[in-house]
């Protein structure tokens, strides 16, 4: 049971909540509904990956849109971790190709390039009008965006429940992105048996990102610490509220049983798909919440990248996986936030598997939930922190201002954010364990 | 954490299950972003009751619409457990006033009416047609209905998360409905506030209507018991699942927690407004998973009403309030479900507050839950069983005539379901301790 009563003042600030969530259908074989759930469109963009490409569910997609009588175009070449070059070559495809739908099959870079191009295709202005302020100009989205339907394949990312779409901006060297309620999918459909074909680090980096989106989303700001708006569009990082914390507390629960499991083995489809439920619920929460500081860190650490390559993901440059970026952080983070409601802090400790006393001393919760973090990431095979993806204590100034740029994540921290915290939970990044 | 593995035939069964849910808005305030939800509609019908049209509430949803520069007409003659008669009236009004939206502020009879009004007044072929076989035809709601901003003032019902709308045909003495995905509102706008206007029994029925919405959600039958469907639209009755689940259980949390207090005290925002919560996760569970039995029971219990009236309800027809003809039955019901998922009747009882040890043998389950219910029931005031609503042993053939005709509901049920069975669970209702 959480509480929200507000200890601010109530004609100052943010009384309620907003809960927008995506439809979904989950379970073995709902790949095949995907042309069912266009009923009425003549003209789909079906976007993936290389990858994601030669795998049996693209034929079972086609397959099902075929059957519809649904006219289609396949875009194959969305870049994983994408770029601003890679969206503008997926905005002129949609462009070009006259789409009145939209479907995205693939991992979180596959959902948010189909988000961008449904956007880009379809509203005037160009890329950088929507980016957020200040990279971008933040510009509202005008309108509703064409139908489209997300299936996921990796058990993370919760793009498919989101409104969000990142991307590389390779001139500015900085991850950003999008955001606003519009670009979220209108039907996720979730079929867990496609994870049987991610190789292990891509298991590991999406379940760590689904184990942040619920910690850092049980863990943000309260909705109530915001000032209250002037109108009733409340933002999508709209902090903590009773709804995101079931979905979270939920997802961290079966995160702690299924992770290492999921990772280690691909044969283990409870495990497999208890992630992809876990990934869901933590999707539909933290996209009526918002995630903090290990995302918003995540973005320098992706963005600055050196020379680091992990294994399971294609190309040739280097590149942190996504969830990669955010869990070396968050060691560091959670031992800072604690202090701010230690109580949740317990919480999640204890739905990640932790035992601790109901009246445990703020040092044993930052403690057992730092140990119970670090324990998950190290039998996961996850890197020892941002040492070993190759930045040192002298790329800490570096780090921080990237990080400082991501206003709308730092926002929703549980604590005030200035340079000095952000440099002390880089150098406190620098190993987990 | 919730397994859904098939035991049953994955090649011949349901292997899916899916989630639409409601927008929400929730907190004290939120009445006043009626004006906005609406932006872009240029004239409104404006569904209450004459008790609820006597609160602030209207003048707060007036003068947001007013604001927003909406034209809009109200209809104030919303009957407290609607009928084929009212629905039809409300209709009447919906199709002269050529309204392009509808807002609803009151309990379940206000936005069922809502329901109801923007459904026969934008489709063909009058109420009966889409009244759920079989009663009625059971036609397939054909288009999308007009926008629907649904503003519930009791803790309770859930209706603004569903797509039911309940009735009494005066003519077939029988209570049925309307199942539609399309009748869902658009957005539900909860302010927990308007619950401090409420009668105590208004409190007390709702509230048990909230509880056993989500203890029927739990316990009924598996979502991977039904056969497969030919095509991707499941039925909203689709079975307990584990989205279903979250929801589910964390509303019995809150119910054994918060009730008791939330019916005895008007003044006490907390429980009122962890009540309205309940009814709200409730409500996305039920509204995605179906009810069962004590609901199925429930339309015959209200439809056969001798001369029961109850205290803090309008007008002085015979009336059983829904709730109370829902949670009569649930004692009942639950000893006879218990066998089928003896660890998920133990969890909600735990849930509810009792004390059960992990290995509790069956008949401990059935003692506990059963206990815990009544005690709740005693504690809020609700009449003890069938035989304090004025039925006797002779009533069984004709409530359980009438609650045979609940295919929907029945088929969702955990066990399967004769005329001895329901005879059985109806003998068992005549008292609760």
């Amino acid at each position: 049971m959480t509480c929200w009563h507000n200890t601010f003042d109530s004609e100052t600030h943010e009384t309620a909540f907003s809960i927008d969530p995506t439809s979904i259908s989950f379970g073995p074989g709902v790949l095949r509904e995907v042309g069912e759930s266009l009923a009425g469109s003549k003209r789909v963009a079906l976007f993936t990956d290389a990858q994601v490409g030669k795998l049996p569910m693209l034929e079972t997609v086609r397959e099902s849109l075929k059957k519809a009588g649904i006219d289609f175009e396949l875009y194959a070449n969305v870049h994983v971790e994408p770029t601003n070059a890679s969206f503008e070559e997926a905005a002129r495809f949609a462009r070009d190709g006259k789409f009145d739908s939209f479907v995205s099959l693939g991992g979180g870079s596959v959902i948010d390039t189909c988000k961008a191009a449904a956007l880009l295709s379809s509203c005037e202005g160009g890329l950088m009008a929507y980016v957020n302020a200040p990279v971008g100009e933040g510009r509202v989205v005008p309108r509703e965006l064409p139908r489209h339907i997300a299936c996921p394949t990796t058990c993370g990312t919760g793009s498919e429940c989101t409104g969000i779409a990142v991307f590389d901006h390779l001139e500015l060297k900085v991850k950003t992105g999008i955001a606003s309620r519009r670009l979220r999918p209108t039907r996720a459909l979730i079929d867990p048996t496609a994870t049987e074909f991610l190789p292990r680090m891509v298991v590991a980096a999406s379940a760590f990102d689904v184990l942040s989106h619920a910690l850092e989303s049980y863990t943000a700001r309260p909705f109530s610490s915001r000032a209250k708006p002037v109108n009733a569009a409340r933002p999508m990082s709209q902090g903590r509220n009773p709804w995101s914390d079931v979905g979270s507390l939920e997802a961290l629960r079966l995160a702690g049983k299924f992770l290492v499991r999921a990772v280690h083995d691909a044969s283990d489809f409870e495990a497999r798909s208890q992630l992809s439920w876990a990934a869901t619920l933590a999707g539909v929460a933290f996209g009526n919440s918002g995630v903090h500081l290990p995302h918003a860190m995540s973005y320098a650490v992706a963005g600055l990248v050196k020379s680091y390559r992990c294994e399971g993901y294609p190309g040739d440059e280097p590149l942190v996986p996504h969830g990669i970026s955010v869990v070396v952080n968050a060691p560091s983070v959670f031992r800072a936030t604690a202090s701010s409601s230690p109580e949740r802090h317990a919480e999640a400790a204890r739905a990640l598997g932790a035992s601790l006393e109901a009246d445990a001393p703020l040092a044993e919760v930052v403690a057992t939930l730092s140990g119970t973090l670090t324990r998950l990431m190290r039998d996961a095979g996850i890197p020892n922190g941002l040492s070993a993806l190759g930045y040192e204590d002298e790329d800490v100034p570096a780090l921080t201002k990237g990080t400082l740029l991501q206003k709308r994540l730092l926002d929703n921290a549980p604590v005030p954010v200035d340079e000095a915290l952000m440099s002390s939970l880089f150098r406190g990044a620098q190993r987990c364990w």
